[in-house]
């Protein structure tokens, strides 16, 4: 599928917000590929699906997530976790995705995940990060993603569990994993 | 052994500030035992011996660890970590306390994990709240703590662990697990 029939695909499902932010998260994507050698390819495909399920109905997320034996602890959590690995099986039904990279990408664009490749941290920080964004520290993180995946991994990540915490929502266990991945490896990394 | 003799032994292994602080969690530990119906005598050996190896040796810790065969993810941490679980064995094999329900209360006064005990959860907000405690929001915990237990666990977690979290530091899995697990519960409860 050429980019173009994908965006218009993408556009049906979402409001013009949506889609803008999406067209935002693909080029930022696409510039941080760049800036890291990963496939500007993958990165741009990753982008534009990212977002796909998120306006996909509930009842059918559920039996997809329990019919497809994904992780079960999905069920405890809601259309804003589910809609990554949603996204990710819609991308290979429906848009035909064969690309693992980019698949998982999609599928850890939410909530991260304990190993991430490169190509996933791309898609979670250009969503993070894209020019459409305005929340307090986005000029920092935008700063920290141009000089190290990783300690912008760590900071989206720390601020991510510190806002669940200070609200007393749950935290989705790869969240967490990721999170003490990145806080490991960066702390060893000073010493 | 009798409580005087204990006290005895506990002061010995800390300086006096650690000290005091010990006894103002076996008060505490001891109203909410009478609070929660729980057994005073237990809140109060469990209290007087929560501390006791804060100030034992980490070289002698990461042996015992190792061969005891306690949870290898201590490691990965400190003291602050391994003072809880090294305590409970102290507990059992210098103090002779047999009684699992407090050497788990020693054990997990300072992570939390996943399933506490009404023992666990006293020994926990008494460390907390204790009166020598002085930090913004400490009223408000023992407030809180006089009413509910499980409100107060996530109150405190979710404190702990938004602290961690601002500080990029790495966060003990069943602190973790003890979060979320109070945040699904006192969620449900809402509806």
């Amino acid at each position: 599928m050429k980019r173009e029939e994908m965006l218009e695909k993408v556009r049906l499902a979402m409001p013009e917000k949506r889609f803008i932010h999406t067209l935002g998260v693909e080029k930022t994507a696409v510039e941080l590929a760049k800036r890291y050698f990963e496939s500007e390819e993958k990165a741009s495909i990753a982008a534009i699906l990212h977002d796909y399920a998120k306006y996909y109905d509930d009842e059918l997320s559920r039996e997809l997530i329990i019919r497809e034996k994904m992780n079960p602890e999905f069920l405890d959590y809601n259309n804003a976790i589910w809609h990554a690995p949603i996204g990710a099986y819609l991308a290979e039904h429906e848009f035909g995705i064969t690309d693992n990279e980019i698949l998982n990408a999609i599928r850890w664009h939410t909530t991260g995940t304990e190993n991430m490749s490169t190509l996933d941290k791309i898609i979670f920080l250009a969503d993070y990060t894209e020019p459409g964004r305005d929340f307090p520290g986005v000029e920092e993180a935008r700063k920290i993603t141009a000089a190290s995946l990783d300690k912008a991994m760590l900071f989206a990540l720390s601020r991510t569990i510190g806002y669940l915490a200070s609200k007393e929502q749950p935290i989705f266990p790869d969240t967490f994993s990721a999170y003490n991945h990145f806080a490991f490896s960066i702390k060893k990394e000073m010493f």
